[in-house]
């Protein structure tokens, strides 16, 4: 029988943090990474596969990040936990005990039962290459195309259909804007006219009925009685986790999320020698404590360095998912950290609006400069920093961790107001116009 | 005579923030500006005047940002500050009686006495549109070009002054590395690289003892013996404070660095109506408190807001300088902030290091992917960053600052190594490999 001090299950984004934080955080120790997949998909770069980068095989997690650290790599599916017996037991006989277990099992598309969901065509965004491949040639086929969920892997997929064909692309989301969980409506607005400027067709306020077909998908049914042709149709509506290993061996789930419940040292809360890491571990709100289902690579490596540094001795105690996103829609990059300005008054939060617009790079004349926008939301009572939102050039990308920085640091519209940032012509807005410094300059007038 | 409860001095970065600041604060109070400049320059724009943007027109910071905000403008200049009676003088009668004065009259280049310098083709970094102009004309059509001083400047000077001509750049290094006050050795290397890359001469350890020729230079002579070929020279070796005007009204100066004395308010030490920031105010480290001569536009604009929020009361105490500065040399965006490695070890501080390099996109097939490069700073005491370093895509702009707000939290390598950031294929660094993280996650297995 084999033997490892660590066993982590899953090799995506947490999958292989957590292996890489464990050999860091606890040199001495084994470490043994067990995957089903032959090679690893980096998730959120999944909907470039059918634009930008044109196939799977460019989207790889490279093994190398494992092997150049002495851990295990282990190809197999695991059948079941044994907890008595601190057994890991997999179909192909790759059998391991255990000193401690980390569960990495990530999530799978949600599947709500829409009759002819199971047509030809009707694909989900699954994390499979020969799947993702086959689901290409398809693409590549189609005059029309149907997204059903306007949400980040909605639109990124949207976008990315657009590219160098000559097709129809339609968003169809029951919500009355696009990324609407995402963002505040002025944000949701401008990438819709970015998907809109690119030629997609969004419908919102709909729900599909029906698809429609013989073997093939050949429409769509809404609920408003019209029909849309499609060749083929994504479905893009959220995920589950994938808990079915961790409730066979009998691990708490949680009642309101699906997935398994943790505490705030990510160790299963009824098996303190298992902790689980990623899409498949419930994760609770920085600011209110309640499970939220955020799925994101990002929170998920988040939670995998949280993992591997508690695995052997409690070291950090988490302190909940702030929830950072970013994404690039057309030439248009958004982000936001936080609670948006609608969750915070859903929290009962008075709220301050700050808001401060200037060109990503300065004078505006510097090739490639764009308009960029951030919003910051600061609690009325103390000032402090609930969250933002920004959109613009790809500067965004890193000024959305910026904000995130902010918050986590709990910082008031006046720390923030007096924020000493660097800034340079060809990569920041004007050190004048800073969007971060002068929203939340705009804010603290407003405290008063 | 004219009355203004606050009358600004000086209208670049510091004086134009002061204004828009003083506004936002002091709703109710009336603001003057005075300046020389019938258009004012956007100062760390004048390098891209010489080959991205073309032309000094392109590098205006617009009027509209106080005309907006009803802050009078006057065009003059100050001849005279009457602390006595509360009065400027100008040169045009433009007299004006203050509440309140905030002196933002910024730097002059550095003109140290090398024999030949008042040569035709002799440049400087003026701040004049009339004067930039020229000299531009006359980069057109040099062909040897020598820039002397390998700082920020100089080397973005260099940079440009390839850009679609064909001539001889060669910078003149009186230090072992260009950059060297700014980053630690490993990063002027990469940058120096990128220079000579694109054909511009490096030469380290060398100071220019005359500049030769009839009316015009023709040629540079170095300490060595050796002589370089010149039809231009531009001397990039510093800014002075300029302090006139304070000097004469018996304003406290800095003997150290030559700038006008400010308390942590931005208050002048022996005037507590007159407050100054930008170049011409002392500025001391957030890390020691000893004065730096570290003149950026973007502290000089944090030095405003500071300024005027607390010109009619004590509303907040300066921190000090952190320093945070980022620049772009060819397709190399490179960034500091807080202390390097060297400045570290030189405050007596035990440091430990951690480092993580990582494309800028993800996965690195992504277009514009390029490798990106992170070194963290921490005390070794207690783990407490002190200062990061970063090389690499467009994202360093950002990175930097991200970088800035855990230092100006004080957050210890622990900290950084769970914090929450997100990220997207297109605009940053996988979560896996995120170079902020994983840097402080190598340090801290060092921190032991």
């Amino acid at each position: 029988m084999l033997k490892s001090d660590v066993v982590i299950i899953g090799g995506s984004a947490a999958g292989v943090t957590a292996a890489i934080s464990c050999k860091r955080r606890n040199p001495g120790k084994t470490v043994t990474l067990i995957r089903r997949e032959q090679q690893v998909l980096i998730p959120c770069g999944i909907p470039y596969i059918f634009g930008t980068l044109g196939t799977p095989q460019k989207n790889l997690i490279p093994d190398t990040m494992l092997s150049g650290i002495d851990v295990n790599l282990v190809i197999d599916t695991v059948k079941e936990i044994n907890r008595e017996k601190k057994i890991v037991y997999t179909e192909n006989g790759n059998d391991i005990n255990f000193d401690k277990l980390i569960i990495a099992t990530g999530s799978t598309p949600a599947l709500f039962p829409i009759p002819g969901i199971d047509k030809e065509n009707v694909f989900v965004v699954k994390k499979d290459i020969s799947y993702l491949q086959a689901m290409l040639g398809k693409l590549n086929q189609a005059r029309d195309i149907i997204i059903l969920g306007g949400g980040f892997i909605g639109a990124e997929f949207a976008d990315e259909c657009k590219k160098g064909r000559d097709n129809n692309v339609t968003i169809i989301e029951k919500m009355p804007h696009c990324l609407q969980l995402a963002f505040d409506i002025e944000f949701c607005t401008e990438a819709e006219s970015v998907l809109s400027g690119r030629g997609i067709k969004i419908i919102t306020n709909q729900t599909v009925t029906g698809i429609l077909g013989d073997k093939k998908v050949t429409a769509v049914q809404l609920e408003n009685g019209e029909r849309i042709n499609a060749d083929a149709v994504i479905i893009s509506t959220g995920v589950v986790p994938n808990t079915e290993l961790a409730q066979k061996a009998g691990l708490k789930i949680s009642a309101s999320t699906g997935a398994i419940s943790v505490d705030r040292y990510m160790r299963v809360r009824n098996d303190n020698d298992i902790l689980a890491c990623g899409d498949c571990a419930v994760k609770v709100s920085y600011f209110n404590g309640i499970p939220v289902k955020t799925w994101l690579a990002s929170i998920a490596t988040h939670e995998a360095r949280l993992a591997a540094a508690n695995v052997f001795e409690t070291r950090y105690s988490g302190l909940g998912t702030v929830g950072v996103f970013s994404t690039q829609i057309g030439d248009l990059a958004i982000g936001a950290a936080g609670l948006i300005e609608k969750q915070a008054r859903e929290n009962g939060y008075n709220v301050v609006i700050g808001t401060a617009k200037a060109p990503s790079k300065h004078p505006g004349g510097i090739p490639g400069a764009v308009p960029t926008m951030v919003k910051l939301i600061f609690s009325k009572n103390d000032g402090v920093l609930l969250g933002g939102e920004a959109s613009g050039g790809a500067c965004v990308g890193e000024l959305i961790n910026v904000i995130s920085a902010c918050i986590q640091h709990q910082m008031t519209a006046y720390e923030v107001s007096l924020f000493q940032m660097g800034t340079h012509p060809m990569l920041c807005a004007s050190p004048i116009a800073y969007q971060i410094v002068n929203a939340a300059e705009d804010a603290v007038m407003k405290l008063k």
